[in-house]
């Protein structure tokens, strides 16, 4: 991931667009390409859309959108100097605190003295 | 990235949140985060955007969307048996073809010959 | 509907807010708005989405953010001189032609005849 | 308005789209359309996302936009039974309560009593 934000990094100031790229527009970007990716399942049942790698147009289609989020996340958290894995760390550490597995064993034995 | 992948994959199903994860409720969800961090974006100014890093409490919101858009990001890909990386690194390639870096050398040449 | 975009006109300049109000930091509004709509599905079945007014404070939530949504599209269209409904009418117009109503009679009598 | 809306229904009607038109699918759909809204004014300054009517078609891809997520707003309406400009005369009420006008007199007096 870090050679993938380097080549993106070097991508856009090859083509001179850092100055396009301020945290405000990337993470519009961000969110119109979140979007595209929703705009391929708004029609489709949930059924359907777990079957969309399939066909092989649509497949490519949404690996096309996610490559897309990706890259307006890297570039993001590169100009604020975010790393988004250790993000990603510290949030699932929170959320595993913030909610905790349901102790099923507990559960039934309640179940079964009530 | 594997790692987290991993570790998000076992946090679902020991909550037996499985069945909500349908790829078209994920990529809503992903969707819905990132314009959460945009929320945090609409009001400021491109040079406001520049600097929010410098306040702490502005700074871990910041953290903390990056973190739930990479984390909807991930277990996406991973109902749908997508690698990220893959799909980043040949969208990045087909980007070199499609907006080749300006010639400045040869341009500035042209000029100067007109 | 051109009250409403009066008092919502005079709100934001009672208040100052006319520096806040480009179009471009409007659209993210209306944006982050109709994904805050989105939130409140996100997880539910076609079935369940089909139900949400039949709970007060859901329902309230939904119409609290339809207004949201609504307000922010009325005050972009205020900044950039558009009309809505006329935008809407000539979109009608323009899909009544691009997408023609199936010819039913035509094509049973097709089959009936096969 | 409620012409439109009822020309909405019958477009949906006459062309069987019903079953598609569920709630949280016309509210994907909406989400969608505010985002191709944002995407026109992604990369723009402020100063150029006030003059994008100045070029006539930009203009025109604007107006459409703005077509699409009236549409959708007022379709999700529709099948859920909400009168969206109530909703809003509601909000805008609660919002003047909730921000109040400063008194600028008031907080001029006191600065001039310091």
């Amino acid at each position: 991931m870090a050679e993938l934000r380097l080549r993106l990094a070097d991508f856009a100031s090859a083509r001179d667009w850092g100055r396009y790229h301020t945290p405000k527009n990337l993470v519009a970007a961000l969110s119109v390409e979140a979007s595209e990716l929703l705009e391929i399942f708004q029609w489709l049942t949930p059924e359907q859309s777990s079957r969309v790698m399939e066909d092989a147009a649509t497949a490519h289609r949404v690996e096309d959108e996610v490559a897309d989020v990706l890259a307006y996340l890297l570039q993001f958290c590169e100009v604020l100097g975010i790393d988004p894995l250790t993000a990603l760390a510290a949030k699932i550490e929170r959320n595993e605190t913030r909610f905790p597995v349901p102790d099923r064993t507990d559960s039934r034995l309640r179940h079964s003295s009530e």
